[in-house]
């Protein structure tokens, strides 16, 4: 059979997704050259208008609109400019937004401390935090990271950077998910929901 | 948080492929737009050259670039032009040709009988392949569909289609997969591997 270029250059794209292996990359292929409804083109289409109208906020690392940067987070004056959140990536500002439990400004450091993945303290946005708390008048950093020990090294990291800083330094409280029971829980949670525990 | 238009329509696209759900579309699309390597734009440019340079033969359904059209498989004169191999999907003739054990053409109806998801026979390029049946002096159809209801179904469809015309009909063999024991297989194969058994 004929060694289809278009087909392989295809497969070879879409196997760099995140979580999509070479079968299925392959099978995404099929579908899509097998498909009547244009999706080929449709999804071309608007991958090459996310990659011109979509941007990475130069100040939070947020997801914007190219147009406007910094973004509309980073600007609105209703937000609490003393008070910086900081996350991993662009995605975790979406679902803290999305929580309503967060009123301040967001930094993303794009990455977390990860020797196995050759990541280190340089290849994040720390520079640029420091920065900004330099300038913004930044009163409390609250770092919001995950339970993984990537993170708890970046945490660790962070607090070690910021210690010297004139800035409360905060972490989001782990313990039990909502609408979880203790009999359900496995037991690093609840030893740290039994560490955190806060009086009522 | 502002609503971004490009990102929402990007995830939407990406939904669209099979077995994609939304929640990995939307880390697809996160993923995307934090790649620092273009990946958006090579992936877009991917789409675009295999819209433009890959097309389904019109003649057998194979897939094929867009300007060899019947397909380097219709027209070779080395292959045996007498028995057609009728498939469900393109993709299935790229599998057979990978196993080397067929040398005819192919066909492919580009679906099965499915009331469940509206297919029908009118759906199908059966009339496509009577005329082949008629024009190319085809002697064998060989039906490769697989095991499930579906493709049994579509199979004695075409039986009855065929059987009119003059032309031997059949149907590749169900049996044990090659390298598999008695003792791991299920009794549906065991059962078809039995009543297809052959002198030896």
């Amino acid at each position: 059979m004929q060694h289809l270029v278009p087909l392989d250059n295809l497969v070879a794209a879409l196997s760099r997704l995140p979580g999509i292996g070479r079968r299925t990359a392959e099978r995404m292929a099929m579908a899509l050259v097998q498909d009547g409804r244009g999706l080929m083109r449709i999804l071309a289409n608007a991958l090459l208008e996310a990659d011109e109208g979509i941007a990475c906020c130069e100040r939070c690392g947020s997801v914007t609109l190219s147009g406007i940067n910094p973004c509309d987070l980073c600007i609105k004056p209703r937000r609490d400019a003393h008070i910086l959140c900081v996350v991993e990536s662009p995605g975790d500002i979406m679902k803290i937004e999305q929580s309503g439990g967060f009123q301040g400004r967001y930094h993303a450091l794009m990455g977390k401390l990860s020797p196995m993945h050759g990541t280190s303290a340089a290849d994040l946005r720390v520079d640029k935090l420091l920065h900004r708390i330099a300038d913004e008048g930044i009163e409390e950093v609250l770092i919001a990271l995950g339970t993984d020990v990537e993170s708890d090294a970046t945490a660790s990291y962070l607090k070690e950077v910021l210690a010297p800083r004139d800035v409360k330094i905060s972490r989001i409280a782990f313990g039990l998910p909502a609408g979880s029971a203790i009999e359900y829980s496995d037991a690093a949670t609840l030893a740290r929901a039994i560490s955190g525990r806060q009086e009522i």
